[in-house]
Order: structure tokens, then sequence, then C-alpha cells
């Protein structure tokens, strides 16, 4: 698969988020800058960098003249709604055992509104996906992606869907996905969408209504997700600007 | 009022997203680290610091090599999750005309899950303020807030509390809203929330449940909200982590 490698900023704060996660540091309290620097051999520039960005996450604080410290609550949100994560390892996180079902998948021409958020013409092909995420057997996620077929360009089997979106779009397009613009969108299940996921008609579902952006900010998916909200809770952190 | 004084990286960080937000840069370029440094009368570190958060938020983006510039699709959304506002800045930024009404103030004891989240004794004095935010007198929001009465040190009116919740509790609380850890619920208004919101009864709402933290990492206040989709559409950046 290809992957691009992740800036040196993005590692070390990877690197510290995992042994905060495996509880390595002393009374929580994260080392300072230049240990963590010569520990790590990187610049104390790119460790400030990445604990800055750490701290913008809730992930760790800093408490003034005392040091910098672990944020407990901030780790508690096991689906943090402002990352991306494939949806197995959320679905991990929750001490799930899941599996993916491509429901089906087909090729449609775009209707304007599409043709404009993906900037591809009117009526162009757009291979579209749907999946199924499951723990035990029970669906949780259901989500459609809407990807332009002029960007994949390799032959792929069906099976190749099976991975995270951002996997194949990297590895059958070369594309990579950098952010999604998402909307949260409550709905009321229709028949069809109670039935795919397993709830009561009527029931409250949260949907996320996406935009994905490679690195050179051009568009290259829309996608569509529904989640059940009495198996997984999506959480994030909100800051004061 | 009182209010604490941001960071030097936060002074410098809103002063660059305003002058983003004027379109005040040529071509979309962020002029270099150097210059930005020059121009504010501070250190190089604050400036990367303030623009390496700015990325982390979508609103600007590095090309490597080339230089840093505006994110215009990060711009776009106007309701950010991932940020605090007050909820009449919300509604500003949509071009409605915000008011606010206080629907009503009542104290009650703290059941044990309220109380275990705010971290108060069982049956300890919860302040409890339901709050409308209108456009044009057509309901857009509708807050419940729970404070815990130890907090609050000051006598007050129903009058104070129309300001937004961080700002009562700064003032009469002298407690200061660092973040919420939030979860996005998604609900079917029942009879009494869809008479409130003015909405038809079944109707699908947003709802956000929150514990606010102080800069100690003390919880100080429970929240929830409920949004109207279709007058509001709350949205955010989601970043490969």
């Amino acid at each position: 698969m290809i992957k691009r490698s992740p800036s040196l900023t993005d590692q070390v704060k990877s690197h510290i988020k995992e042994q905060i996660l495996n509880d390595e540091f002393e009374g929580n309290r994260i080392p300072s800058e230049t240990d963590l620097a010569n520990d790590l051999g990187v610049s104390r520039t790119t460790v400030r960098d990445a604990l800055s960005r750490l701290e913008s996450e809730g992930v760790i604080y800093r408490k003034q003249g005392v040091g910098t410290f672990v944020n407990r609550p901030g780790l508690q949100i096991k689906s943090r709604l402002d990352e991306i994560w494939s949806y197995e390892a959320v679905l991990e996180a929750h001490g799930y055992r899941p599996s993916t079902k491509v429901l089906d998948v087909r090729r449609e021409p775009a209707e304007p509104a599409f043709a404009n958020a993906l900037n591809v013409p009117v009526d162009a092909e757009i291979l579209v996906v749907r999946k199924l995420f499951l723990e035990d057997h029970q669906p949780v996620i259901l989500t459609c992606n809407y990807i332009p077929q002029v960007l994949i360009q390799k032959p792929f089997e069906t099976t190749d869907l099976k991975v995270p979106v951002f996997d194949f779009l990297g590895e059958f397009g070369d594309q990579h996905l950098s952010y999604y613009l998402s909307e949260i969108v409550p709905v009321v299940a229709t028949e069809s969408l109670a039935h795919t996921l397993h709830v009561p008609a009527l029931t409250a579902v949260l949907s996320l209504e996406e935009i994905g952006f490679n690195e050179e900010n051009k568009p290259i998916l829309k996608a569509c997700s529904y989640f059940r909200d009495d198996l997984l809770r999506l959480g994030l952190i909100r800051r004061k600007v």
C-alpha cells in the first residue's frame, strides 16, 4: 500500500501520544522540551510544535510555572469527531470486534450539486460505494462514498473496497486524504435506513455529510455516514477561541 | 466583566485569523514567520506556534517549498463545533440578528450521575438555567446549563444570566471555562421540545451533552443544547491523525 510519510512533527506527536496512552509518564507529567528533544533526537522546535498540537487537541495541558501534564478527561473520548480514524479503529477503541461488509458498488452520473462539490463536470462518472461496519454481526455505521471515477487509475475488485476509503484512494488513485469538511446532521431513520442499521423506524440517527480534500486542497471524495447512537457515541473537545 | 487575558500565542493567532477573515493577505499568501514576527513585535517562536495552531484548525496550509496560504474551504464553516463561541456570535456569523430569552432559573439537588460528573456531593444544590437563542423571534438553540451553586460567589439577578454562560461563570463565580468535553447526540424531538423550538413533533434535532472544565481541569458546568438543523448546521474540520 502506498503511504505518504507523515511529517516529523506528526511522528513526534504520535509517539508522545502513544506514550501517554500507554501511561508511560510518571505522575502524568510530560518531560521538558529539552529532554524530549534529546530522547527523540529531534529539534526542540519540532517537540514544541508537537506539544502545541497535543495541547490544542486537549491531550495535554500546561500549568504556568509548574509543567506540562496529561489531560485525562481529554483521553476519555473514544470516537473523536475532529480526527479521522478508520471506522474499524473506532470500533476497536470501543472494545468491539469490527467487520466490514461492502453492500454495493455502482457507477452513476454526477448530479449538478455533486459535480460542483467534487469539482467535476455534470454527469461525470461517480463511483458509489456503500459499506456497513459491524460489531459481532450488529450494524453500527453505514457509509456511502462518492468518488470521481477519473481519480481511479488502476483496476480493482470489490474486495479492494473493504479497506478504509482513504487507503483505497491512496492505492488505486494516488490521492491522499488530508481532511474532511464535515457537517453534522441529525436524521430520523427512514424505513430503509432503519432496516439497514437494524434499528426501529423513527429512531434518531447521527449522520456526517463530508467532502474529503487532498493535500493540495482539492476535493477527492464525498462521504455520507450514519451512526447508531446506541452503539457509538461521537465526541470531541471544544475549546475557547 | 472579569476576563483572563489570553496567551500571547492566542492573541497572535486571533490577530492573524482576523486578517485572514478580512481578506488582508494578497493572493491568500501568509507572510513569512520573520515578517509576521517583526510586524507584530513578537518572537518567531510565538508566530510559529500561532501558525501551527491555525494549520491544525484548517485555516491555513503549508505548501512545501512554496509558502503558507489561506485555506478557503476551511473558512466556509460558520458554526465550528470544535470551537466555543457564544451562540449569539454563531447566529451573527449566519447573518441572523440574535436575541436571548431566559426561560427559567431554578435550583435543584444534584442527582448521583450529575454529582459525579460535576464532582460535587449528591444532593448538592445545582443552579439550572434554560435559555432560548432566537433569530427574529424564531427559536434556533435551546440550552440548559447546570452550575453547582457552590461556585457562585456573588448575588445575581435573572437578567445577569442573559450573557453567555462562560461570562456569567467568570463574573459571578470567578471560574474560567477552558474547554468542553462534548458528546453529540441525535434526538427525535419530544412534544415539549418541539413546542419550545417551534418545530413539528418527531423532527430530528441535534443535541450536545457537555461538561465544561476550567483551566485547572476541574468540571464547573454541565450543559445540554438543542439545535434546529433547518436554521443552523454545525460543522467542523476532521483531520488525519
